[in-house]
């Protein structure tokens, strides 16, 4: 059984995939007479090839179990994908590289507190991985024509377990 | 002191002023092997005028008390802004159609359960009344060149108040 570590997830070991969206390090800017911040632009939403447009969506994710199989990767060509979880509880994120797939070079990360990610156009990753109880998402993804979707099963599963969590 | 009627907020009444977020009759798509449900495209985000594209931000408001005076209202010319609770506090929306302001035509609603928001390009609103607490809402707006936000004082002040809402 191959198991994968488990890395925190920060803005620097996550940019090869995309976005950390957090609000840490985050742009402020007050406004409303200073009754309101505003945390500015928190991802770089990549949606307008071919045509394609922004779409907001809350994904309602089942809790799953570890140790969890890693079986599949997938990815949206055409665009990226960013999830802003509606609480503070933690999730996996499996992710590797832009191109062919390189299953050597496929990694995961466990969120710590509010934080979200914005998955750039092409990177693979595995599908939601909530933990402990029923999970809500905003997500931010493209709409339009053209085949958006790419999946592709593992030669080899990998595994995310309790005791690979650093 | 003149009393704003706080109507409750639905998708029929607030149809003229943009989107009602919410999961109540959206489009729902199971994903990921039946483990996640989409709810699908639930706002028209429309960010692309003078070459718009669309920020995701997180908006952190201070608690207002009531009763509230509304002595202002603003506008987002080149593009809409969405608003996404974090959670499921009620808040207050005031708002106006589309074109020169006309104050008899301002409305009030209050949100019930998890609903966000979407202003269309161009309706006047009042900036974010969050009640009770600090409460944090994902917005989804336009960033790009050209002057995006007007702002307009009322004539004479309308107020919110605790026992005008029904």
């Amino acid at each position: 059984m191959k198991k994968l570590a488990i890395e925190p997830l920060t803005r620097a070991a996550f940019e090869p995939f995309g976005d950390v969206i957090e609000l840490d390090g985050a742009k402020q800017i007050p406004i409303n007479l200073g009754t309101t911040i505003r945390f500015h632009d928190l991802a770089h939403i990549d949606v307008e090839e071919q045509n394609g447009r922004p779409l907001v969506n809350l994904f309602r994710g089942q809790p799953r179990v570890l140790p969890f199989e890693v079986k599949m990767m997938e990815r949206h060509p055409l665009g990226s994908q960013a999830f802003l979880p509606l609480n503070d509880k933690p999730y996996l994120l499996v992710v590797a590289p832009v191109g062919d797939l390189d299953e050597s070079a496929i990694r995961a990360f466990v969120t710590r507190g509010w934080q979200g990610v914005n998955y750039a156009k092409g990177v693979w990753h595995h599908p939601l991985i909530a933990l402990d109880e029923v999970s809500d998402f905003i997500v931010v993804d493209r709409g339009g024509d053209g085949l958006n979707l790419n999946e592709q099963d593992l030669r080899e599963s990998l595994w995310l377990t309790e005791d690979a969590m650093r």
